[in-house]
């Protein structure tokens, strides 16, 4: 491995953090609280760190995937354990275990909590918390990319390893290019969001916070009950639509910025998110009717739990863990699962991802029927290469494996079945709230140290799809 | 397809189930109940159907990979059809719908029930339930292979859709002789069982169903508190051992039995069997030690379930789904999924594909580490072909897509998710009890017959593994 260029790489990181908490400084001193103390020495360290690690420019700047692999996963770690200082020093939380669950479920869009009142933060703080989501979203290293005087194409690897999805795709290949596009179109249909929030009643503050929140898919809310509190049709629906387009391929809009809608449109696994969206909203809708006795509000609560689990962003506007009926229930848990659409902001086993292994399954019984058929397996009309098709498979393996023992761990707390799937399928797969204890109006804290440690690093393998993580932890990494 | 020869074949399948149903009628007649009721009937009909299925052998004999699935399909849903309706007339079941439920879970060795008082029943109807078991483990259409005049070489169809694991292995290729084999090392493992559990203070009719429950790893009882009624260190010790046997991939005793001991004792899937049931074991006795603060005790119980459930048996000694510790019970559902060895009379998972699964993700590890390494997965040290690897990974797909969506539907009836998850578990990996409603001491009558209907399809499912009962659905298979 590239030591020397690793480290340099990371001192950008560590330096990009730092800025990344200037908006929460100012934000502090606007609300007239004492932001300089929990954000100056955090600050203050990561510029110091950061300077340290990129003060000379390493004349072999050559990385290759299991570099990228490293940097990646070892940017997130420090990301999460430098961006949990803030979290301490405010004195909010009760430990830095705590702190640590909390921006770590910032930054990789889980919206996990571990807190019960949030009304009672400090705005500083409650805007870090909701700023990461929106950092955490388009991937910190985009962010770097866009900015960091960085090793030209060669960072491609990183890329790979940081945006989410079975395929790069065929965004523009030059990287720093493809970067401020991405963050283009994210800016873009963040601030008209947060317009469009503003002009349902929402406060600034709030707007903004929200609309970090979806665009990140992320799911943290500066009020406690969320975004029921609000009670406003305008509201959900806005939010609805708009945590559906950030759980969109950004390949799409690529396409449609450059004219290509036909194409767009065209995308198999739009058509299948959208048939999802749909299904799943129309089934619940029917399936709550007995409870609400009023079809417009059993449809928009529907359509908007659908939307805030589907792109795993985890908004809540009904307590569906306590009062919904277990096919619901049952179904929400599925799309949680399921997850957004590749090369979105969203998490989960991505829409694709579900594409090819429903191909496959499908593809194995016609082969059992008439052994010499050839297999073959198309999306979006060509065929998918063997090697996908291995990776995309054997991931499913790794992802089905990481759920069940992680939830054996988790069971060492005593809490039930039900709580602890859901807390692994919730916190692994970026969503937030899952079903039983950690409901939309549960929490975490009741898990200990270590297991909130282990739904951290489940929140990194997730957000990082596996990979990145585990090769930090495979011995055969570190040889030579 | 050909007809006319699957129709030849399910016609002896039918006439075997009469014959399979004699000793029953003669159990009844020892124990002076009215068993010529529940019998005689459907004897009758099955041999009348059979006799007009079989009256004229079919000149075109040749049957093909969907043929053989279809007969295997057929036979077991024949089965469990008319299988039912000695229950049915019995009286001691309250719709038919249970009847096929009962059965269905008889003959697929499953062993959920939905019946409280077992002990209120007649002995042969007893008798035919763990019966079904013993005719099941096996396999009916290896019996009937080993009985009828077939076709031969060609009957191999049959086989590799009947015996499960991913591998049909090194079993001697003539069909017959291969079926001999196997039901004789099958009758000598029972009788010795039956021996065994005689001494240990069982009365003679227990031993036998007993008996037939371990060795098909099915898990019906005819006491109301299963194997906990007996009370007895000894027989739980020889029950856990036996269950452990019949877990076994059969090619071992086939290679035991042409004194290859070194060939038998090298398999990485024997050898990670004994590992599993070691750490399951240790891991259980401690974690149940502070509700027994004994260590024997503790041990003992927890090697009875480990065995029991990683066999997929069912048997059970405790009350593990309401006593038991949350990390306890969760192991118990991992080792559910998993199941026992590939060629044994167990179901699940199969610890051979396991073993693929785990390989198949360090490989993936590998590759992302060094891209250019040669992807090589290897199985008792030859080289694993991809085709197989493929069929595994896909195998898997199918397997938990098809416990996600058994899952919801069973939500539809309103238990808890826990109590669907564990159901549906238990009736696709054919152990029987799970945990939540589900549990040892519980049982499923309170589902509905849909709910019902779906579990046996479920079992069917699990016990043919997937394929064989999906292409009967299959349009493609009704083609040309």
């Amino acid at each position: 491995m590239n030591r020397r260029m690793i480290a340099y790489i990371l001192g950008w990181v560590l330096i990009a953090e730092a800025m990344l908490m200037m908006p929460s400084l100012l934000i502090g001193i606007v609300y007239r609280e004492e932001s300089y103390r929990y954000f100056l020495l955090p600050m203050l360290l990561l510029l110091l760190l950061g300077a340290a690690l990129v003060i000379r420019r390493p004349r072999n700047t050559a990385i290759f995937a299991r570099d990228g692999c490293f940097i990646v996963a070892a940017s997130w770690a420090a990301l999460s354990i430098f961006g949990a200082l803030p979290f301490y020093f405010s004195g909010s939380f009760q430990t830095i275990w705590d702190c640590i669950f909390e921006i770590t479920s910032g930054f990789t869009t889980t919206g996990a909590s571990i807190l019960s009142d949030v009304e009672s933060l400090p705005k500083c703080i409650l805007f870090w918390r909701s700023f990461s989501h929106w950092v955490g979203g388009m991937g910190v290293l985009v962010f770097v990319l866009a900015i960091a005087p960085l090793a030209g194409n060669r960072s491609l690897h990183l890329l790979r390893a940081e945006v989410p999805g079975p395929v790069v795709g065929k965004l523009v290949p030059r990287v720093r290019a493809t970067a401020k596009i991405l963050y283009g179109v994210y800016s873009v249909l963040t601030v008209i969001l947060i317009v469009l929030l503003r002009l349902g009643g929402m406060s600034l503050f709030d707007s903004v916070c929200h609309a970090f929140g979806a665009a990140g898919t992320g799911g943290f809310s500066v009020k406690n009950a969320g975004i029921a509190s609000y009670d406003s049709a305008y509201i959900e629906i806005v939010l609805g639509i708009f945590m559906l387009l950030f759980g969109v391929n950004f390949n799409i809009y690529y396409c449609l910025l450059i004219r290509h809608a036909k194409e767009a449109l065209k995308s198999e696994e739009l058509q299948w998110y959208v048939t999802i969206v749909v299904l799943s909203t129309a089934a619940i809708t029917i399936n709550v009717f007995s409870l609400y006795q009023n079809f417009g509000v059993s449809l928009r609560h529907a359509f908007f739990q659908v939307s805030s689990i589907l792109t795993t962003t985890g908004y809540a506007t009904a307590d569906f863990a306590q009062r919904w009926p277990a096919f619901s229930q049952h179904l929400l848990v599925m799309l949680m699962l399921i997850g957004a659409c590749a090369g979105s902001t969203g998490g989960g086993l991505k829409i694709s991802r579900l594409i090819l292994l429903v191909k496959s399954f499908y593809q194995e019984i016609r082969h059992v029927i008439s052994p010499r058929a050839v297999r073959v397996v198309r999306l979006d009309g060509a065929i998918v290469e063997n090697e996908t098709l291995d990776s995309t498979r054997v991931y499913f393996i790794s992802y089905i494996l990481i759920i069940c023992v992680s939830t054996l761990l988790l069971s060492l707390d005593g809490f039930d079945f039900t709580t602890n799937l859901a807390a692994e399928i919730a916190c692994f797969n970026n969503i937030g709230p899952g079903i039983g204890l950690v409901g939309p109006t549960g929490n975490y804290s009741a898990y200990s140290a270590f297991s909130k440690m282990l739904l951290s690093v489940n929140m990194l393998l997730g957000r990082l799809e596996i990979y990145p993580i585990l090769i930090v932890f495979s011995r055969s990494a570190w040889r030579k």
